[in-house]
């Protein structure tokens, strides 16, 4: 038994998936939009010509099954983007799978175990970062996803409604059925380019956490108060990051990283003291242990913020999710499949969430990487060259058919 | 020779200007705007009804002057509000001017100098700040502020027209025939109030300075990339930040004040590290050789934080104004009246710009400032007791007489 990808034939399907929402050299697909419901339906007729059974949920979440097995192998991503996005990052993994079901469809002896694609609804958050995978693994209740709304006032339900899904009850998770789980994705970061290895292998997701800090002081005139009679919100938000930092550095490991990407002020003048101000707090580590210190110094540095500048402070956290564990026995097939590919592979970190973080934790999953040209991601721009998207399918293909056989 | 005011009746005035726009215990009274017009018209009657000879200038300033003098004493300062403003930020230093000018003209022998009630147009800057000052001592002509225009698209010509006021030619500062200028305003800080002196005697209005400071790097995954990898602008503009405080902390004088009210950071998210950032960066203070140490340190921060973070950067100047020193013999008038009012005064630079700024180059000229309950201006909740209104009117007129005498 050999599986036989057709890396020709998948790029070809990866450029044809870029039609839908076309921007520039990029895609502009939003979960449920026009763009992304046709791509939906066009990726399902793609895996009903291979010969795959397909379902597309109550949520949006497109999956293809090879027909009549007992147990699946899930390969899988998402193929909606965020705005302005590129053309890989989740449509790869997605037509990986198709892909690779396609030369499982062609073998003359059919092994035991199928191959199941999935295309998971919304990793992208238009109505809720993950969401797809999240009704998948029950983390939500489909009802309680299609309630969820856009910031343009939809329902995830209206537009599901549009495409003609709702009559079809959720897609889900059963260990007992679902031996694996593959999600094949861009780096979307520089280290892989950066150190010329052309496969990653994902050792762990990132747990990632969100804070909002808000500091409330007293708005007044900037020239006529003392300094030391103000109760000034937007200079408790800088020293308060400038500790953050420090303290990032001394807390943090050596994958640790952090984000103050956004700030807000109010009223927000030359000439006026803030009143109001809010910090996005963001940090990242594959380490409970890291995350648990930086939290916990966040709200000491708070505290001290606070007083320092005579303000009063309010805390939100606005997402915790825990580091996900990649299964070892997975890995060291996807390394084992890119040294029988002539290639190295480098175990590493994600620092990006995905929809393999949900499944994770329920049954063995495994993440491959394959390099992002010059880092980027989330743009346009965002690229990788078709020989590595070839290698990684390839080396994918060759750690798949190692499960097949075991 | 005595100059009789009537604190009542000056109070009462005060009370009937603060009607036009009023908002709850405050006033809403942009320069030019419908309230703003017909307040300037109940102001001309009621300087009519004493006897003053009137005019409302092309740019909306209005005067109003005891008849047939060689030379006047200006007294005055503008009766526009910020939005949401107070009820006596300017409107007081007018109506002051008006009950000086009527006790003025009811006294039995004439003095050889009379008196000149101005409302600046536009202090508060609708168009531009301290524009109707600004073009009476012909720092900008009256051409170049009728094309100035607001926020709405409006043109100050367009509002002027329109109150019917624009063949009259710009009024303007002549030395010779204007000896002294005087402005009384409410504090707008809590120096008074907290030291329990009633009357504050200006030294100097200090100079403001405000730069917008831009970084720009690149938005890019806050997830993917290593710290070190980074051209973080948000990174950048919180260790600028920091630095500067501590550059002021150090560079700065007893009285010098900062302001770190506003910044932008694009594009804006927990997820993403900030490609474009702007701080608004303001520092006062009344010694020309601070401000320039303050100034020049910038510079070097900016440079440093820019090479700290890998990001490029630009500094706009968006204002500069220099120091304005008081006129030592009008300050000791001021003090002189309030001792004979049998109260104390504080000598005080001004952290607050005013119309009395850019006359003080020109003529001799003085500010006299009233506590502020709670510190508080530019506010609706902006107030003075009515016992330190009538007081701050006493010692101005005190002070007005000695000149009228000398």
């Amino acid at each position: 038994m050999k599986l036989q990808v057709d890396t020709d034939r998948a790029i070809a399907d990866l450029r044809a998936l870029a039609r839908f929402g076309q921007l520039e050299k990029g895609v502009n697909r939003r979960a449920l939009s026009a763009d992304d419901i046709e791509a939906r339906r066009w990726l399902e007729t793609r895996m009903q010509q291979a010969g795959l059974q397909t379902t597309i949920d109550e949520v949006g979440t497109l999956s293809g099954r090879t027909p009549d097995c007992e147990r699946y192998i899930l390969i899988g991503s998402h193929t909606d983007t965020v705005p302005k996005g590129g053309w890989l990052d989740g449509s790869m993994g997605v037509i990986f799978g198709l892909e690779i079901a396609r030369s499982w469809m062609a073998l003359s002896s059919t092994p035991s175990i199928g191959i199941e694609v999935l295309s998971f609804s919304d990793e992208e958050g238009r109505f809720g970062g993950l969401m797809g995978s999240g009704v998948y693994v029950g983390q939500q209740t489909a009802a309680a996803a299609r309630a969820l709304r856009a910031e343009d006032g939809k329902t995830l339900a209206e537009e599901v409604d549009r495409a003609g899904w709702s009559s079809t009850p959720a897609l889900s998770l059963n260990e007992q059925k679902h031996c694996a789980y593959f999600e094949a994705h861009i780096e979307q970061g520089p280290i892989l380019e950066t150190e010329g290895t052309r496969i990653g292998v994902v050792t762990e997701i990132v747990g990632v956490e969100r804070m909002r800090i808000e500091f409330n002081g007293r708005a007044e005139h900037a020239g006529t108060i003392p300094m030391a009679m103000r109760q000034d919100a937007s200079a408790a938000v800088f020293s308060f990051a400038h500790e953050f930092v420090q303290m990032c550095r001394e807390e943090g490991g050596p994958n640790t990283v952090w984000n103050l990407g956004h700030a807000e002020f109010e009223p927000g003048a030359f000439n006026v003291v803030c009143g109001h101000a809010v910090l996005y707090v963001e940090y990242r580590d594959g380490d409970p242990k890291i995350l648990q210190r930086i939290r916990e110094s966040i709200g000491e540095l708070v505290i001290e913020a606070g007083a320092r500048h005579r303000v009063s402070f309010d805390t939100y956290q606005q997402m915790r999710t825990e580091p996900a564990i990649m299964d070892e026995k997975l890995m060291t097939m996807i390394e084992g499949a890119a040294h029988d590919c002539g290639t190295t592979s480098k175990r590493m970190p994600s620092g990006a969430g995905h929809d393999a973080m949900l499944i994770a934790p329920r049954i063995p999953t495994a993440m491959l990487f394959v390099p992002s040209i010059d880092g980027r991601s989330h743009d346009v721009s965002e690229d990788t060259s078709v020989d590595d998207i070839a290698l990684g399918l390839t080396v994918l293909a060759g750690a798949v058919e190692g499960c097949l056989i075991v």
